[in-house]
């Protein structure tokens, strides 16, 4: 039964930052990925593109954090308890980060980035280019997606 | 090293189709997201987003393959040889696919979802809402993406 292999996989690379806490938080923090070099033919190209996705292993989840299933969204307990698929906590079964980042530059194995929420030393699992099929128009997001946009805009008036 | 470190992972469903072969690649293709049991909390809310991302291993993916590190964007020889990180192709050293699909519907542990360009019984890695962050605002794609949409509009005419 293929749901009960198990998969394994090598980093392709790992992040490297000097944001630390919520830091990574920052949509303009700029980071390095450090791809493994002889993966470097990997990356032809890639300058091509303005954003990318950035596939990463939340390496700092313990086992317990994974068999958690639902979660009040950013800690909240006045928002509704949130099953882990339908918010991006990084508690979920198999913790993988995934990020939209803005390509700023590439030199050779190093990719230039803004806006990776990711530790310094994340083992990257991939990077994907991000083209305009990711464009969706009409996206519907839940109630208590709004409210927390709707705190943050007034947070900052 | 972070970097040498092996991750394991084991999925959390699988893919359920009727398509075979290029079939998948129809983007009003309906399948379904058969979620493991135990896991069904973790659904929660979910139905109040219209888009998902859906991570998936591609387990068709050879170890020869995954050491493949530049492709003909679609095979095309008169497309640039790109780097596999600027390519949205299956041949990469983690065989991850990531598509954003529409959610047709939720049926206790089983998503019902419109575009996923997987095959039956591929192993669901994780499922994740998609956001109005994901939704970025000018977007760059490189001179061959740009062509073959061009290419398809016409066969569209």
């Amino acid at each position: 039964m293929s749901t009960e292999n198990r998969i394994v996989l090598n980093p392709i690379g790992y992040v490297k930052t000097k944001a630390i806490g919520d830091e990574i938080k920052d949509k303009a923090l700029i980071s390095q990925i450090v791809v493994r070099e002889e993966l470097v033919d990997g990356l032809s190209g890639i300058s091509g593109y303005s954003h990318l996705f950035v596939l990463f292993y939340l390496n700092q989840v313990t086992d317990a954090q994974r068999r958690t299933l639902r979660v009040h969204p950013r800690g909240r307990v006045d928002l509704p308890l949130t099953g882990v698929f339908a918010v991006r906590t990084m508690l979920r079964p198999n913790p993988i980060g995934l990020t939209v980042v803005e390509l700023v530059s590439v030199d050779g194995n190093v990719l230039t980035v803004k806006g990776l929420d990711a530790f310094d030393r994340t083992p990257v699992l991939d990077i994907k280019p991000y083209d305009r099929w990711d464009l969706i128009g009409n996206v519907k997001v839940p109630g208590w997606w709004l409210k927390l946009q709707e705190e943050k805009k007034k947070a900052l008036q």
